[in-house]
């Protein structure tokens, strides 16, 4: 096991955590919000357009958590510059 | 135990973690807001339509983040780089 | 052990886990949305068929998060490329 590998291993094993352990908070969250905005429909169904605008733009934030999440694996696969490095350093 | 041996494992491990501790918190979400709209939709009939359709939209941005978690899981799997290089640099 | 024992072995632990712990949280977040439509159909029998409709397109989408989890783990252990890679050097 050489810097090379270990590089490897380590990038393969934090890309899934960091996209495994930061959707969860985003999900729970989302369905938080879903569900009461579901419940302020109800209340006020005159409201809906209201309620629903807001939803939708306020998920979309939540949501760029786990983009950021989803990013920051991508670069660890895609564009390890760690990698890279010792890649390069293999080749010659 | 070689690199290969060793990226191998840590891809299968991994991969399989990501999709499954990725896919918790979406379904716990997503529960909790399908119960919700059915509360939403015994409170409030004449808002069926509207409940369901704010739903079933914001049902899709929550599976959103465990879809994130099946791409990485499918990469890890079959568009494996770190995998692919030690691959080619033990054929030649 | 060498590399083929320990990629299968690591195969059949994270296969039997993926499906173990991914089945974890939807059945959980179905049996709660599916506790609560009882309730509503109970509160609201005029909309039972609302509800019900309602119902079950959430929990197909909830069982998506599921779904992955199985087809994860039948890749796992039916096409596991790391596995075949292992397979055809030990051949020749």
């Amino acid at each position: 096991m050489d810097n090379l590998g270990l590089i490897g291993m380590a990038s393969i094993v934090t890309a899934g955590l960091t996209i495994t352990i930061g959707s969860i908070a985003p999900a729970l969250g989302e369905g938080k919000a879903l569900a009461q905005a579901l419940t302020a429909i109800a209340q006020q169904p005159d409201q809906a357009k209201d309620i629903t605008r807001t939803l939708f733009v306020g998920m979309a934030l939540v949501e760029s958590t786990a983009i950021y999440c989803f990013v920051i694996t991508l670069i660890l696969i895609f564009a390890n510059p760690f990698w890279a490095y010792f890649v390069e350093k293999a080749a010659g």
